[in-house]
């Protein structure tokens, strides 16, 4: 029984990112400015962001055009690989046949560079000299590293602190690349120095460091601000996944039952997910999509539909999302991508209209999943990854009890050769499933703003 | 500008490995009996290896066929990429034309598969239970260990105890894919009670873990000794690589006058090389083979032509090779996989006929190409890889000083995602350089045995 590689040549790259924005019955609600509670016009982000950006991020034009500069990086590891996992079906002895696209043969190691790559291009293009991010667990970082190398673009990440002490090889890597790194909360902005001032001890959080980054980039006018998910044009760029996974499947003579994401910003989910949910939205296929997300951070599964900040120090505009509230913080788990509070709003809104479902799982179950993954694909996956395959191998045995065969698709969006301790703690019996009351979901939805 | 990439399809992967003793003018020196002094008979080795790999051994024969379930296996990942760097050229301003394959891109991030999953395949076939090695960094023990699952094969892995504490993520791996992992010099062997007893504090070698392994696989009826580097069969295996080079250098329209490799045990080097050698061997084309080997471990620039012992503990036969004696300890170098006192001994053979070259290079070299590398082309390589880049940009920055243009190919043998703390070190300025004089050398090779 042996694994079965489904490769496009290079000349079947997609050309044209996929924008779902096309196909939405019922467009998102409007992005609102903090102020003024109005919704945000472009110029409002200009500061933020270059004007291509943000076009994107309202364009309703159904495919965009990849730049043929950004065609020619993607190139470098594109198309990826999409594989029939045979020796995980035999294992599972399931009727059900699993398929999953590989991202994990990027330079980093996850599908984060492309987006890194497509906004440092656009920066770039309009005359930006260095980009200003925050990174968690460092996938993110390490990718606008790795782009601003690329292009020229001096790149500072604000790494939220406890990684910055405990996950040292993520940052070396952005350095190798020629990145500044800073540990959040730092002194280097108004916001930093607030939360020092009043807790001397922070290890910091996402949401501290999007609030640095967002404050030196528009300060600087040299500088812009760049993120690794959540954002329409982000979620944009991920598409060349599912655009490529359309024509794979096409390869493997299949179409898929069940597409599977793991989701923490939502932007792999998306990337995977939206060419085929535009074929449903547009009535020409039908396929059910499941979004799984950690029980440790539950924000489509427990959280609220709502209209909330990005950042904790409340800088950005206000989006409608499934939040568990900006001041929540999660646990310290493994899957570092997927510890954030809120949900990409067009994840959040297809959520909202029926189009897709989300279910949490556990993290022990994750582990254990993506350790049998392992052993049967040979990929050892990234924790986050080991979400959608504990999702698929649900759907994968719930298929062996109906005695029905499937087609699951699922995005394993990266490899886990950084996050090997995540291993070593859950093999030493180190790791532990979370619970939330309803009281302690009441009490971080509390402080949402009182707007939408 | 940007990277290119030469990209086979599946059915053009090759279907045989390349055997170079079917090319070779004079044939190598016979491997002889530690006891005897006599040529070994394939017998002798039958405790040892499964008859389908001795065969491979002694081989005389051009092509030998690469099993289909072996082929199903490699095509997962294979072939892999060829890509013209043309992103470094740029940075280096050099009219060389720079040409890299790319190994990273298999589950474990190296070219060990390539013949782990072989060796694997053969022991299976023969009925072999579980397989005994030792690794040094791990590298090649997680590669094992992922060949071992594919097929059912229990793994024991007998890991040089310094790196077993120091760097536990290769040890976790190998556990992932459910090998049992052992600090070696351990109370499980003789040969590990014995340094013990000597020398409780013993932070171990590759060659004491090589004595526990061999000792272990010798003794079990159902366990076979596997090796990942210096044996014949293993470079034929590794030689997949030099094949699907040849074919990708056709489809880049171009041919390499040098080609690159780091030397450690030589199987990289050997898989990315034999194919082009053997070309050159038979009048058809010329190239020149250059092996880069670290100044820390320099056993083809500093060390003697002559039998050795390929272990600590004298249980292996004697093997023709440049050696720096058996008792050699190398010093803590990043580059873990290059820590070999000797050399695989048709390496040594083409060198002694003046067929390739041999240089060593500094690590400091190394690191500092590494990280240009990293900042041209998005790969962070391998520190033994880095071994390989010096040499090619000392190579391209010759074409710059003559003013030549020249095709320069070299084996990017795996990715460093492993690997950031010796980048952490570097960085910090915390790594140094090595050079030995004349009377530490002729120290280290006063051991030889009195053979040959």
């Amino acid at each position: 029984m042996k694994t079965v590689k489904y490769l496009l040549t290079e000349d079947r790259m997609p050309t044209a990112w996929y924008n779902i924005q096309a196909d939405l019955p019922v467009p998102p609600p409007p992005v609102l400015h903090p102020g003024t509670g109005q919704p945000i016009s472009p110029d409002d982000l200009a500061p933020l962001f270059p004007m291509a950006l943000i076009m994107q991020e309202v364009s309703t034009e159904r495919f965009i055009e990849i730049p043929e500069e950004v065609q020619a990086i993607y190139r470098q590891w594109r198309p990826t690989p999409l594989f029939r996992a045979r020796r995980l079906e035999q294992a599972l002895d399931t009727p059900a046949r699993i398929y999953y696209k590989y991202e994990g043969v990027s330079p980093t190691g996850s599908h984060k560079p492309n987006t890194a790559v497509a906004q440092a291009y656009y920066n770039k293009q309009e005359g930006v000299k260095r980009l200003v991010t925050e990174t968690g667990a460092g996938q993110w970082g390490s990718s606008l590293a790795m782009a601003g190398a690329f292009f020229g673009l001096e790149v500072l990440v604000f790494m939220v602190k406890v990684s910055y002490q405990q996950k040292p090889y993520r940052r070396t890597l952005m350095e190798a690349y020629g990145a500044r790194v800073v540990a959040s909360p730092s002194e280097e902005t108004n916001a930093g120095r607030a939360i020092l001032a009043a807790c001397p001890d922070s290890t910091g959080s996402l949401g501290i460091a999007i609030s640095e980054a967002v404050e030196v980039a528009a300060q600087d006018p040299d500088a812009k601000y760049s993120l690794g998910s959540v954002l329409n044009h982000v979620l944009l760029h991920q598409t060349v996944i599912g655009e490529e996974a359309l024509a794979q499947m096409e390869l493997a003579d299949d179409y898929p039952d069940i597409i599977v994401g793991c989701t923490g910003g939502g932007s792999n989910f998306s990337g995977i997910s939206f060419p085929f949910i535009g074929k449903k939205l547009r009535g020409e296929r039908d396929v059910r999509v499941v979004a799984v997300e950690p029980a440790a951070c539950p924000s489509m599964t427990r959280g609220k539909y709502a209209y909330d900040f990005g950042d904790t120090a409340k800088m950005t505009p206000l989006i409608k999302m499934h939040t568990l509230g900006h001041d929540f913080v999660p646990p310290g788990i493994h899957a570092g991508g997927l510890r954030y509070h809120g949900m990409a709003p067009l994840v959040s809104h297809l959520l909202e209209l029926g189009v897709i479902e989300a279910i949490n799982v556990q993290q022990l179950e994750t582990f254990s999943a993506g350790i049998q993954f392992a052993r049967a694909e040979g990929i050892i996956p990234a924790p986050e990854a080991n979400h959608a395959i504990a999702g698929a191998i649900r759907e994968a045995l719930r298929c062996k009890e109906e005695g029905v065969s499937r087609a699951i698709l699922f995005n394993l969006c990266g490899h886990g050769h950084f996050d090997m301790q995540a291993y070593t703690d859950y093999m030493a019996g180190k790791l532990r499933d979370y619970e939330y009351s309803e009281e302690e979901v009441a009490m971080a939805l509390a402080g949402l703003p009182a707007v939408g």
